[in-house]
């Protein structure tokens, strides 16, 4: 029964991260969202359930180690197995490398490649744990990246070494774990988003969505379903994201 | 009317070709197919008929100039605008540098990278020039990639220069005709594919067929139509594509 | 006074290491070596003077931002201005993602690429914020890469990951830095190196030196202050270095 | 005797041919220049042996198979064999894909790339050919690259073609004859030259000479001596050389 498996999406506090809960959602799966605070993914949750979906939402900071591991063994034994694994935090925050803080240096990279091991290791581990019938698909892993996870432009050490770090997790888990029956991508973004974060700060860009020209989250969720949905045989590791106007 | 609009398939003389215009034949594309030789596109023909689709046979050298000319024009006033190429010739023949020939290593270039030039820049010419409201999407041009894309492999120089060649060539008209509303795409195909070809040359490989470990050209043809589909906010450039039991 | 400016070795434990230090010490640098302990510098402090080069050793931990502080003030304040910083610490240890603990990704990263974040930025404010006639080479920041800098193989996630963020923080320092007068360069050191770590685990490896099969360190070195020989208006910003008979 | 080996340039008519010519006349080599006239190799000629150097000029079309043959015949002949060889014609003409034409589309892939292919398969031939003592660096073969060798931008579809191919051969050349005892190697030239070229038609840019904004061709010469120059555990296959000040 396709509704006893579970999508994990880690990081759906933003609209990138809800559409692609909500596609999951729609495909048949117990989607699990998570944020460090429970009550803002109210709302997502109880969208996905008045469009007919299962969500569950749990409380779990995903730079900690015995949360995730925490939050993995619970869903898998209280929702199901994990067939799918989004990671879907960012943390862009430019500066120059004469002014950046240690600490924020470090942040960054917390957030967004250390989580990312974190989650993927735990739900790998169960993946390959997994008696299935051979041929059989065994899951998804996702993670979501950007420009900076191809170059490390000015001002951007802390983001890019994260988002690098991050790839070179992917493609290492690709070679890895591809063999054994997992499929494991990464994506680059690479435009603005169609967010409240664009809308507010980066008005005139937020105003080129009169003509397509920022990404719309549902179509990223879109792609994301269609590299869960691929064949074993044809399987994209890396899939590249934007408008059609976007310089690059 | 989407029965009047066309795709042209220039290489479909095998199974990776002849499965990418079945795909466009099923989406209500009039089928464009190329080859030196008529005769031999006539199983195609039928087959995408007998499908309920809609297939044209074409006899043209992809590497004259005149006879592109000649058959863009063609279909472009007698089956239907051009708003789909897929440029899929190969020419894979491995040689030590020290015995290449210059002969060969001219007409490999000529086959898998010159003749993707001419015939992208002729559908390009006719989908800028057309009229469309504000926001169409003016068209889809795909070139079939490899492994060699990336990398020069020893005894790899005519075949990876070629192929490297039609890679600069899709990244200059993805930069250029992105922004005028054409979507330019290059696929990575980075594994043997299921056809005459390999099962007669390399049957150790082919047997991994039965492990889903040499790609079907069903879904690289599906593949390629989600390239097509893609809504314009959220392009893909480049695809790759690849067994799960791959080494990369 | 040549002899006045100071040379920077972060990670000067190993072989690579102590050469880089011994060629800048013969370039006229006072050569600065850091480790975590102070007496296993001697030697090396102690050849470097036996060749009539100035050497100083400094115990500092390369991963707290207290210690780097003081250490870089430590030497503009008591040796001389830091016209050269090599950051040349790695950290290889592959492990399965399976099995990778937390505490380990962790480390990989801190030493590989944290450690090279606050010695960069320590040193690159020092040395924009100095004095000097128009045109005059503002210093040299060189970072150690490998084969992992540029790809996730498997089982090498924490430590491509740290080198992959390295390479990111490089480029980004480059981009801001170089039109500021500093030459920000990349090492890809592509190959098993001349040392003890070598001869003791891989002894078929090391037996690869007998026909030049792996990487002398005193080349290594040569190539590094080669980098900061070349005049600004040729600077290279990445370079491999790989034995003749490696494969790549 | 050094002074019997012959260093070949192809391609030595501008200022940086010019240059490198005269720098391996400087290291000893009886350097041979070519283009496709022979008069215009006459100030090169003279002002080499004005520095005390040995120089000869041929007539040569190295887009022909049998003159470049004939070529290399004529100078293992007669001058000396060929240890050093520098494949440095570009040939780039910015143009729309949509006004390329078929012709200009041939012919710089002609110059930049099928040359580089006729004369170093011929100097290979002859360097893997040679009795040589176990451990003799067998020769040296650099060819001349760009920003474009990297990647295709708008307007640039047959300039970056044939750049990018010329890429793939220098790495399939590289991986097949390094572990035969021959360095290839391929430079990134990332910015404007000091030029003719560049002093008459971007007198703008020629402007940033006076900060050394643009590249010196005598520098470019002596990282190309340097290449030949390093020890055979510590070769570079990929160089990029560009100013300080320039954007990349």
């Amino acid at each position: 029964m396709a509704s006893t498996k579970a999508a994990l999406i880690v990081g759906a506090g933003d609209a990138t991260g809800g559409a692609i809960a909500r596609r999951f959602a729609r495909g048949g799966y117990a989607t699990c969202v998570t944020r460090r605070t429970l009550e803002k993914l109210q709302p997502l949750v109880a969208q996905i359930a008045s469009e007919g979906g299962r969500a569950h939402a749990f409380a779990s900071d995903a730079r900690k180690e015995e949360e995730v591991v925490a939050l993995v063994e619970q869903i898998e034994s209280t929702v199901g197995p994990i067939e799918v694994l989004v990671f879907n935090i960012g943390a862009n925050v430019p500066e120059s490398i004469l002014t950046e803080t240690a600490r924020k240096y470090f942040k960054v990279w917390e957030m967004a490649c250390f989580s990312g091991f974190l989650n993927g290791r735990e739900v790998a581990r169960r993946m390959v744990a997994r008696e299935l019938p051979e041929g059989e698909h065994r899951g998804t892993i996702i993670f979501t990246g950007a420009t900076a996870s191809l170059r490390g432009g000015a001002n951007f050490g802390a983001f890019s070494g994260a988002k690098m770090a991050l790839r070179a997790l992917a493609q290492s888990m690709a070679r890895e774990l591809g063999p054994r029956g997992i499929h494991v991508a990464h994506s680059i973004i690479d435009g603005a988003i169609d967010t409240e974060f664009i809308r507010t700060n980066f008005p005139e860009r937020y105003a080129l969505k009169a003509q397509d020209g920022i990404l719309n989250p549902e179509h990223i969720a879109d792609a994301y379903w269609m590299l869960h949905s691929q064949p074993r045989d044809a399987w994209t590791h890396e899939l590249d994201l934007r408008p059609w106007s976007e310089k690059f």
